[in-house]
């Protein structure tokens, strides 16, 4: 069994109104079954998403978070305008981003996107891989999934990895509950992060510096499906998850400490 | 550029006193700059690291906490004989193991064991790898790194992945603090987690069930150190860990509870 990871060439920078689905048709060679990942940057880029510190107002709590971590107001609100909730406040900023993804800042970013501008990820990037799967699937009359990427840090560990915000037409999770084990015993539970999986090889490929490929095309899984299909099932839920519980519970203490002095 | 993913064939069932490296030799086609991941199960089978619950001896701690869990006392005596220290007691046992490495149960295992026995990580997964890596560049006279994992959750979302908790010749971070971007702006900080991403992809073929591929090659990077490497480089300290403190503070919470009862 073989998998390969191959990063397409000459995308250009890319501008408010490209079409990345034709930019990546006319450069790869797709076939059934592969699997188009794609950087959350040239997304956002091609939708435009790039702002001014300078445009944003801060409010008070944008303001005391800024004093908190020595950051700029205005970013600070730029992030609070993102998030649905912060679980973390300081040093950085941990929060749930409004598509439920938990980053830092929000996942807004100030790399390779140049004139000063900051970029935000996309508001809705399952519909986004979407619109890029149906138009390459039509293109080329082939199977395709296509994943949307973000970067990420991690528990435990130093060391960020991307991980998938957005899916077409593959599931988050591989399920190997009820398979038999190599000796016949039946499996508990066991749910594979397949596009996860998936996103941080491909950064191994897209790089961070100047020679970043933002499209990877993975080829040799069969984890093609007809349905529709969203990140949003393998977000954890608020009740089950004792990371957030304890997070919650260290900014509550934090709060009480700031009050008291 | 491209980068592939190949599974070993043909490596049998491990016992006891099998050495891995003869077999990987004999069946896998080695190059420079190769990485082979290896599945920690059949480093700990060639180890001989299986157990039967019946020869452990529970004390009072692991009662108390298989009480919590509905769990055999036995089997949490086990976990915690591997652990340095324990962050969330129920319903899971989430724990620093004796290798540093954060996981449930310390990563002690049923499946893919047979008889009804147990499977212990290695005491030093980087004297596995070490072990491993040596005798392959000796017998290929080539450059080869090895990377050793582990499946793990992950915070905030469901499913697993493989991770790398043992490593030759290969550092677990790659970094690109001081790159230029693509305006020539220097990247803040970026650390890659590039073991990490290696290990999660060869997730995606070594598979959970009866068909797994426990051998895995990766080919087209270039990440060979001469080096000696650790894993111990990226797991965070805990006095900068604010996802341990918060487990740490819930843990407490629940304690006092129960003393209250």
């Amino acid at each position: 069994m073989e998998l390969t990871f191959k990063a397409v060439d000459n995308i250009p920078l890319i501008q408010k109104g490209d079409d990345l689905a034709d930019l990546i048709f006319k450069e790869a060679d797709l076939y059934d079954n592969d699997i188009v990942v794609i950087a959350s940057t040239i997304v956002s880029k091609s939708l435009g998403l790039t702002f001014y510190l300078s445009d944003i107002v801060p409010g008070k709590e944008a303001k005391r978070i800024a004093r908190l971590n020595q950051k700029e107001p205005e970013f600070v609100q730029a992030v609070l305008d993102e998030s649905l909730e912060v679980f973390v406040e300081t040093p950085f900023m941990l929060v749930r981003n409004k598509n439920r993804h938990i980053c830092i800042n929000a996942g807004i970013d100030g790399s390779n996107v140049g004139g000063g501008r900051l970029l935000k990820l996309p508001n809705n990037p399952d519909g986004c891989a979407t619109a890029i799967g149906e138009k390459l699937e039509k293109l080329t009359g082939k199977k395709i999934s296509v994943i949307i990427t973000d970067t990420n840090g991690r528990a435990f560990k130093e060391g960020q990895t991307n991980v998938a915000i957005g899916l077409y037409k593959i599931k988050a999770l591989r399920t190997w509950i009820g398979e038999k084990d190599l000796f016949g015993y039946v499996l508990e539970i066991s749910e594979e992060a397949v596009v996860d999986e998936i996103a941080g090889a491909a950064n191994l490929i897209m790089g961070e510096g100047a020679n970043g490929y933002p499209v990877v095309i993975v080829r040799g899984l069969d984890l093609y499906t007809p349905e529709k299909t969203s990140i949003m099932e393998f977000y954890r839920k608020k009740e089950d998850d004792v990371i957030v519980k304890g997070l919650l519970e260290i900014k509550k203490q934090d709060n009480r400490k700031k009050i008291k002095k």
